[in-house]
């Protein structure tokens, strides 16, 4: 089975966590919006009245007749699907439970650059988003960070997981979280680094795993830029 | 086996989903930090290292030997055990995917009078939060409820369940997103009810469910306030 992926084109946002995890797993899928027409199929899908159970918005994932929304069960559909999930309910739990914890965070370092409205330009609320993007740096990326770092040091292996002793999907969320932290936050995490030697074990670990290598080297690896979730913009990052 | 809620005391917030739940099935529940003492096994449990698999924050569960964290996980796991979830696995992920999209009107909810910072007092933000409420009431919550609404009006039974035929935790969730937003935006929500007359029927119908009925008139609901996530105040519903 074909699975088709709905999501903006132009941008990693949401949906490269979803990308990553079909990467890894080699899976047979096709990034619609990324072709003519796509996001004009993509609009229908949602909607359209035909569509008994519509997804809330982008990314959402067509595998044979089920159409699955939001982010997080996206993954945890595809989890036991490829091998990126363990087998037993609990740690599939524990792991979900994680995957919602990086959603937190990634709505949070959204909100650093559009704390009053999605729909406004970052230009119209700059100086909010100076003082959220400074409580996110002092305050909360130390404490999801921190949390992720306090995880990975209860696993005893080397490569270290953060579930278990295989890979997940949540491990690939991870690698993304870091990776884009650095784009958006460089001097924040340079900092931040020193104190989580274990996330960046993990982001290198990832990001040197066959699969994920072939694919950020590829075309279809958008580049970080000031459309999607992780921006930068130098005067959020002091 | 008796389960242990563990959240912080004096407010409905997040914790409030899972009790709805919890009532609904008459599951045998205690929530711990309305104990004596209660708090303080709560944050051994969130800090210890002798704490394999750590929730990130309240609310959690705590399951015989296993503890869950996250809102929407909390019901992924109840959901089956307790008959407030369909029996086939596509109807599993969209229930899942409704809880999420709750979970993420809830976080705007809170975002309403807290943009700059969790940390910070309301009073501290409160131009910001002017600002964040009305892009809440104007785009948000139109396009949250009116989301919901399209859903339920795809259910031809009355009652309207948002899934099938028979009341899941997303109803029971979607009673209290309804309950919290009369509280806390009054004036809004006479406008925005008038546009979704299904959601104001499912409230009813949850509302006068025996075992919820009962749970509402107890002391075990605290009420509305304004330490919590749906708080009213009257500078953000004009």
């Amino acid at each position: 089975m074909r699975y088709e992926l709905y999501y903006w084109n132009g941008i990693q946002g949401r949906g490269e966590f979803v990308r990553l995890a079909l990467e890894e797993a080699a899976a047979d899928y096709v990034d619609v919006c990324r072709n003519e027409g796509g996001e004009d199929a993509m609009m229908t899908l949602l909607d359209s009245d035909a569509v008994t159970r519509p997804p809330f918005a982008p990314p959402f994932l067509k595998a044979g007749r089920q159409l699955i929304g939001q982010t997080a069960n996206i993954l945890l559909f595809l989890g036991p699907r490829h091998g990126l999930a363990p087998d037993d309910e609990a740690g599939r739990l524990w792991t979900h439970s994680l995957q919602l914890t990086i959603a937190d965070l990634v709505s949070e370092v959204h909100d650093s650059h559009h704390p009053l409205a999605s729909s406004m330009y970052y230009e119209e609320q700059r100086r909010e988003a100076k003082k959220r993007a400074a409580n996110l740096v002092r305050e909360r990326l130390p404490k999801f960070l921190g949390y992720f770092e306090r995880v990975l040091a209860r696993s005893a292996r080397t490569p270290r997981f953060l579930v278990g002793r295989a890979l997940t999907y949540v491990d690939l969320s991870m690698f993304q979280v870091v990776a884009g932290l650095r784009y958006a936050y460089p001097n924040a995490m340079a900092g931040l680094e020193k104190r989580c030697p274990r996330l960046v074990d993990l982001h290198e670990h990832v990001r040197l795993r066959p699969r994920i290598a072939a694919y950020l080297a590829s075309a279809r690896r958008l580049p970080f830029n000031e459309q999607g979730i992780f921006r930068h913009y130098r005067a959020l990052d002091a």
